[in-house]
């Protein structure tokens, strides 16, 4: 496996199709310390296609884990000033952004207290969800290998295993990946316009240990990989995506539903969770570990207990048939449907970019400095569409998609 | 050699003693994404001292070689506003800063044609200097062992060896470092203030190859290491130290000198340097090799071709005495007497620190954005003062200091 080749290929095509730079733009990365290689190597290609300046942030969590063990409770919310200026900046002088995932120690985080490790939200930014919701920023999430993160997912530091997964999901093996992209987002797209046209007013998840309801906003648009700025640019948020989604009525979530794969939180790992809702917000938090890092961090603000989030991936997701746990949101999120507590996605509505809060409110699209994804679809949970007439429309069912 | 309590032992002490952090400051770390370890260190050693938290900035020399390689040339002058708004809210809040030395590469920019190198003056930042001369932040600068950089020093990759040259620099080899400190900065604040004493008008440096006269500001202080806060806080700026220094009449250096040992600038290493002065200003760069460098650096700014430092060092310095070039300047610089082309310091003047630039202009203290030292001392180069009177004051002869 010709490694210093693969990544050099990785960080061409997440410059060029997933941020998709401009030339004179300038571009932000945020990776791990440990992505340096790879951040090195994206820094060349954004340069190579014409950037103005690449401006790294590289995140180290064990200095977040000084923080949580060491500093006073009461400093744990405070984010730099300086940092959060870095986002807005880029969002007035109309940027890319390239943020680089792929914890490289998911269990660092598991003996910090829940209760404080949920205080700290770095490194994410309130400025970061401003930007996304701007749209006026080509941005792109990818993952990347290390030892650390291979040994955390197969319990042995297997990295040529982690790249061969990773070049997969991203058709990187592919003849023309940029050709076997483009032919997976026309699928994507064709679910989220079939969804759209069906008009549904809630979707239904029924499995073992699920039964929930979630509400959708009349007029919320469901949407697929491939977002455009407002001022024309075209990019892909997150690689490898096999999702379609859409921000439900944050009041309308009723029911119990269990996670149906781990999840990696900051630093902890969540087994089996499960929440309950009531008129939208979470009434009970449980799991066999990790259930207080969720508590801990629902407790941010009053949008961290209610949905933001519900998104639909079937089998044909190449993530959920390898059935391996990433412990990385992007990729597990993109191996069967999920749900996330925490921010919605104002731009599922028309005019949702520029609406105020209290139009938003109105709305029932979530607002919260959260936003946690976590997976619950899976051969044994089919998911129904309903319309406000009642009318029933299978979506899922033994794990395939049934809309056309 | 155990690197991991010497580690934890640098890192103490450089944040006891060297930014000598107070409980509750906010600490600004730069450094080298080389420096990990060290920087993990002290951010825990900051947070043992009370830190509200430490922000960390790491530098990656690979992306500026990428930068000065690919963009374009009127794009490389321009520094990112959020970073410089870093410093300045570090200004504002009273924050500590402690900035990690020692280049990993030193040789990494050695082919990067010398007029666009000269443009990017990152790391460096104009608002880290306007820290500087506000006095409101405790900082220091201490320098980091790699392989890369014993690899440059040694011509081998000798970690322990340049482990046991700083360890002893910064006195981690004696049985009470702070002890240590405390007797050598009481020798050389004796040394400024027997400078301050004799009152000089003009400072004298004679050697093969060099005839220079260094023009002094009446009024103007000698200091040493040691630095309080206008709040009232000592720091180091500097560790190791082994100067006392000034800030010259930028109008008055005339004559020719050579350098006495080589001088890493920013990836580039330049042998056997010469500059010629009249009136203050720069008149000709040679080199035999990375004159360019020097070229393209002085053409930054009008204060980048005058002085803004004039520093002296006799063989006192343990630095000095192992006869090694560590092409880095914190050390390099505290091996024998220099001199810096650039901004000079304010604070050197009774009221600098609030002077408005034209009153800085009126006394001779330079400004500018770059500030480069250079070493022109050893046992061959002599260094006289004389009085406004004309009275001639011998301060290092056979390199052996004579001023008690």
């Amino acid at each position: 496996m010709d490694l210093d080749k693969l990544r050099r290929d990785y960080a061409t095509l997440t410059v060029r199709l997933g941020a998709n730079v401009a030339p004179g733009q300038i571009v932000a990365i945020m990776a791990h310390i440990e992505h340096v290689d790879f951040v090195r190597a994206l820094t060349e290609a954004s340069y190579e296609a014409g950037a103005r300046y690449v401006d790294v942030w590289y995140w180290d969590a064990h200095l977040k884990r000084s923080r949580l063990m060491n500093a006073t409770e009461d400093s744990l919310d405070w984010t730099p000033p300086w940092l959060e200026e870095r986002y807005r900046q880029l969002t007035e002088e109309r940027g890319a952004s390239i943020v680089v995932s792929g914890d490289p120690e998911p269990d660092l985080l598991a003996d910090v207290p829940p209760e404080r490790a949920g205080l700290d939200s770095m490194p994410r930014l309130v400025s970061r969800l401003e930007m996304v919701n701007s749209e006026q920023v080509n941005w792109t999430i990818v993952a990347y290998p290390t030892k650390a993160w291979a040994e955390a997912v197969f319990g042995e530091p297997d990295i040529e295993r982690l790249w061969g997964d990773l070049s997969a999901f991203m058709r990187l093996d592919t003849p023309d990946p940029v050709a076997a992209w483009e032919a997976h987002l026309t699928t994507l797209r064709a679910r989220a316009q079939a969804l759209n046209e069906a008009g549904l007013d809630l979707v239904h998840f029924s499995g073992p240990h699920t039964d929930l309801r979630v509400g959708l906003i009349p007029g919320s648009h469901w949407q697929a990989a491939g977002f455009t700025t407002a001022w024309g640019r075209t990019h892909i948020p997150n690689m490898p995506t096999e999702e379609v989604f859409t921000t439900p009525d944050m009041r309308r979530t009723e029911g119990v539903v269990r996670a149906t794969k781990p999840l990696a939180l900051e630093g902890t790992i969540v087994r089996d969770l499960e929440l309950e809702f009531r008129n939208g917000d979470v009434v009970r938090v449980d799991a066999s570990s990790g259930a207080d890092a969720i508590r801990g961090q629902q407790k941010a603000d009053p949008g961290a207990r209610r949905l933001g989030e519900v998104a639909l991936v079937d089998r044909s997701s190449p993530i959920g048939r390898t059935g391996v746990v990433y412990l990385d949101t992007l990729l597990d999120e993109n191996a069967t449907s999920h749900i996330a507590y925490g921010a919605g996605y104002a731009n599922a509505m028309e005019g949702g970019k520029d609406a105020s809060e209290s139009q938003l409110d109105d709305w029932g699209v979530n607002r919260s400095k959260v936003h946690t994804d976590f997976m619950i679809g899976g051969p044994e949970v089919n998911v129904t569409g309903f319309t406000k007439e009642g009318e029933e429309i299978p979506l899922i069912v033994d794990n395939v998609w049934q809309l056309d």
